[in-house]
């Protein structure tokens, strides 16, 4: 089993046959959030979660979310041409705007699985809307896990009743941890904002780990508030939050076929305005807050990247516009020497000028100038006279690495998370078999 | 000095405060080629060596190339919005289609060094013209080593005379070996072919190891032919010839401020007639040994990337295009899930999907199959039927995979080398300060 195709390297977690996996995916990155939020509950959403031994022994493998009637629903999912069926699923039944229910396993991404991946979703979609008394199209469905081994939706149907019957608006970390594959803690995020006169909360989980540079959402995220925002709209806010947070991501450079960021608003807090657009001005405490949460969730996604020890930001200025400084902030994010230096605690700017040079975007050699963590390295193409190799070195300790580079040619500015990548990422993705 | 930024990683093989970079990079690579062979002299080319002491101490890094008046030149560079000065030195000259000079040093590149680097290039030139009896022009220049650090050319002056007394037109393995960084082996490959009733010969050198994503050619590699070509024609040939060659190489997607590839042509194969056009029928042998000698050199360098254990072909047939063949080859070669998992030896064929999906080229995930080493492990967007585990696990123990993916679009076919991404790649470039 272990030769098929996997992603982002499920199973390894349990595996008795892998101890040296078992150990490293079992220790908690050391760049997790020092303290979690108290997740308040979410007026029209209850949730729970169950071991359906989809692989994993001995922890919990599925959630359900279950929605009051009057949910809307946007979502945004991953550009890969060879998406994942529940992909597929979930961008046709966004056309219905309405939700009533959220599927989710861990352990099987139902990814290049051809018609069998399609019936599952289908068979999956049936029974969670019997189970929760809605129709099969207001179900939403995620996977994520080993690629290309049909996924037995069966293991579903001895768990949805009990699942419905035990749902509860409290448990936010439980929800996370279902989800989670080779991720080393659960991520959650939380906040809130007045719309009108009424208090809204928005609530978000993610998972991540590897195979991280989402081009529309992370692997897996969701998002849930009681504010009263029709489809459209939540779509239209969803896709302006996302181009700066989970799209400002990358782990190592790999898009999922899996990557689905869903958010749902039950439009139960009462006495909130009715919101039908997203230019619509009620909506500025709320869209803060939205923002927040899915920053707050793509931050820890980079936090957890796989084997990562330093958390790493990366700011472009002076680029002759946002979209050129993106591409040249990702071009550094994704080098492995750019990393690997970070990871050996090294200031190597020649690399960052490498890595400017090659992302095909307008530079200029001699105006450049970079700086770590605050520290002028490199001036207008040339080594800054004043380097001083012990403040430098001193610096690359920290546990966060601020990476700013000026291009010195307009006004463009943007700014990517990314993690350093070190042996360790080697080992989880190449060492099963050693 | 060793905090300040730093290319493909230089001095470390003679740093004596660094011993696991010491025995890693005197350690040959597994891949090496198992002979070399045998390299005739070109007539109109002479040259020598020198330890000039630029960086390393106890090796030579000082390549003189001399050239009989009447070469022809031709070369292709690296696409870095941020080059090196040698780069930009070069790029300039050619407007002058001669060359009577090539001088290459390793251990420091020259890049990211401002006004100083170009007067380290003006003056190398001009005591290389002083020493051979030329123009500053006619010299041809590149560095390899430290980015950003500058270049002290004076050390070129104590050596330049004796260089010149000294030059022969034998000892290849030791020019290639005096522009080495981290690579475990000198580069040289020949061909030889008719022009005419005339043999003419092509010999050619090669550096690689990181940094390897070329966008013109490798980091540096010289073609040296007896063959009377005209510039024009050396430099309309080249430029098909490096497409399928070095520009089809990737070790890590990292694009080196530094890559040169340049083609001298002497003209002293006493009878052959005068090319002045690429479209020369009379090429068509001539063309079949540049183009051998440029993918034996480009082969060479992935089998010299930096800590590789394997040397990976990947083929990509059935897409639209040549052009999306090769961005998908490219997405699969530089994809660190897909690098780790040759590693592993495992044919984890769901990273290979996702970095197909991932490449923003037309694919339909139903009509992908996918082959590691002549078995197919899936099939038409899922698991092949008669998947065999024990036999495909066997099958990755090779040091040579060939990995091939089938679209089933059109006839758009392209294939790409790389190497596999191991726990050393990660300690040769990020450990030097554990």
């Amino acid at each position: 089993m272990r030769a098929s195709a996997c992603d982002a390297k499920q199973a390894r977690q349990t595996s008795t046959q892998d101890k040296t996996i078992v150990t490293m995916t079992s220790r908690i990155s050391p760049l997790a959030p020092t303290s979690v939020p108290a997740m308040p509950p979410i007026a029209g959403v209850r949730f729970a979660t169950a071991a359906a031994g989809v692989r994993y022994k001995g922890r919990t493998d599925v959630l359900l979310m279950v929605l009051d009637p009057g949910t809307a629903v946007a979502g945004v999912f991953t550009k890969s041409k060879c998406p994942s069926a529940p992909v597929e699923w979930c961008r046709d039944k966004l056309k219905g705007r309405k939700a009533r229910a959220l599927v989710v396993n861990s352990g099987n991404a139902n990814a290049f699985t051809g018609k069998t991946g399609r019936e599952a979703c289908a068979f999956t979609a049936r029974i969670a809307a019997k189970a929760v008394g809605c129709k099969p199209d207001e179900v939403f469905l995620a996977s994520t896990g080993v690629i290309g081994e049909p996924l037995n939706a069966s293991v579903f149907d001895g768990v949805m009743d009990t699942l419905v019957a035990n749902a509860r608006t409290d448990g936010w970390l439980d929800a996370a941890r279902a989800i989670m594959t080779t991720d080393t803690f659960p991520k959650v995020a939380t906040a809130k904002a007045l719309i009108g006169n009424t208090t809204v909360t928005v609530n978000g989980i993610a998972k991540g780990a590897g195979m991280i540079m989402p081009d529309m959402a992370t692997m897996l995220s969701f998002v849930f508030t009681d504010a009263p925002i029709a489809a459209a709209a939540l779509q239209a806010l969803l896709k302006e939050c996302v181009a700066d947070t989970f799209n400002a991501v990358t782990i190592d450079g790999d898009t999922s076929t899996s990557d689905t960021l869903i958010a749902f608003a039950t439009g139960a807090a009462a006495g909130a305005p009715k919101i039908g657009k997203a230019t619509d001005p009620r909506l500025k405490g709320f869209r803060k807050a939205f923002m927040a949460v899915l920053a707050d969730l793509a931050e820890q996604v980079a936090r957890d990247g796989e084997g990562a020890r330093k958390l790493v930001e990366i700011q472009v200025e002076g680029a002759v516009s946002k979209a050129s400084a993106r591409k040249i902030a990702m071009s550094i994010a994704n080098s492995p020497l750019v990393k690997t230096a970070i990871a050996g605690e090294d200031a190597n700017w020649g690399r960052v000028v490498m890595a400017v040079g090659k992302a095909g975007e307008p530079a200029d050699r001699d105006k450049l100038s970079i700086w770590f963590e605050g520290i002028r390295v490199a001036h207008k193409g040339a080594r800054d006279p004043s380097y001083d190799e012990t403040q430098v070195s001193q610096a690359m300790k920290s546990q966060t690495i601020a990476l700013k580079v000026q291009l010195g040619l307009g006004n463009g500015r943007d700014r990517v998370l990314t993690c350093d990548l070190t042996k360790e990422y080697v080992a989880i993705n190449g060492d099963y078999r050693s």
